[in-house]
């Protein structure tokens, strides 16, 4: 049985809790503390040398890390990863897209904000982080406005990667009411029978 | 034939061009100036939104960007991919390891000071780009330390992606004599047959 080492309320390890409850797969949940630098132990670095949430174990000696190569791998064979070439690569340009250009802000803000409770030294960082948000929730609106799902009109992992920080934006300060198509595309996400939200059952929890 | 918009000097898109050659594929090379704002026009984002390069054009209307996924979908099928699912994670790991932590520092502190000209108002940005590219490279150093290649003991776009940067990474104020393990793969990856350094052949310039 697969393992996942991380904190529910970390987008990154979200995406990972969400596939896993959409695919039915069984797993164990084990809570990694990131503010006590339970990421950071000789032991956890001996999984991910990079020292971050979440870490797949997949088996004793077998470990994967950084969230969308995660999903890729356990989407594989699966309607939630396409085989069609042209599709995945699609797909990874929106996770990378979402890596590189939407989570240094959006969920840095959250993380400032709701992790730390948004301290005096770091409101400057906090201020600066609003406009690249806005900028990749403006994209994202824009293509939601003219289809239903980012690729292949389709529910696909690449929705995964970009849901779970931005469902929970308005923790960094973002105001999603100004981006409905973003708002529908939430609703049409969270509609899913096997959906789950960011909070670990607790028969999952170790 | 694919058509490709970027810059040889980013190493966003040298990674598109070493690929491109190393598969000994033909293709065209629109040189994109992002100084000039080339990549923000309208005619550029209805390519890519997020108005960055490279893109590839690979039929009218077709269009992919984010340098990774590009390679993912020029490789498919070759050596540079392999076929197995857990390689295939763990070559998008290492990529998403150099999107999230390796670029924001190496790449950004080589434009500040190649591009840009290290500008008095840059100047504390540049510097605290230096502790997370040190990092990345000692995260690096210590992999390379145990095998050649990153993923599989072989060489595949998991390499390309790290490479691109890496090895102008003094470019960015960073002393690669201090890793001598990744010294000694940039050596071996220079060392393919069809290997390209960072700079256009005139044939493939348009």
């Amino acid at each position: 049985m697969y393992t996942v080492y991380g904190d529910i309320k970390s987008g990154n390890c979200y995406k990972v809790y969400l596939l896993m409850n959409l695919l039915q797969l069984e797993f164990k949940w084990q809570h990694v503390d990131i503010l006590k630098q339970e990421a950071s132990t000789a032991q956890f670095k001996a999984m991910n040398a990079n020292a971050k949430v979440p870490v797949l174990k997949i088996h004793p000696n077998q470990y994967l890390s950084e969230s969308n190569a995660i999903l890729n791998f356990l989407a594989n064979g699966t309607n939630w990863l396409p085989q069609d070439p042209f599709t995945r690569a699609k797909i990874l340009e929106w996770q990378f897209f979402e890596q590189y250009s939407h989570e240094p802000y959006i969920a840095v803000a959250r993380f400032i904000n709701q992790y730390l409770g948004l301290p005096k030294d770091r409101e400057a960082e906090y201020a600066s982080k609003q406009a690249g948000g806005n900028k990749a929730l403006t994209i994202m609106e824009a293509h939601l406005s003219k289809q239903d799902y980012f690729v292949n009109q389709q529910y696909t992992i690449a929705d995964i990667s970009l849901f779970a920080y931005t469902h929970v934006a308005h923790e960094g300060g973002f105001n999603l009411s100004q981006y409905p198509a973003v708002g529908a595309w939430i609703n049409r996400i969270q509609s899913h029978p096997f959906h789950q939200p960011m909070a670990l059952k607790t028969t999952h929890n170790d």
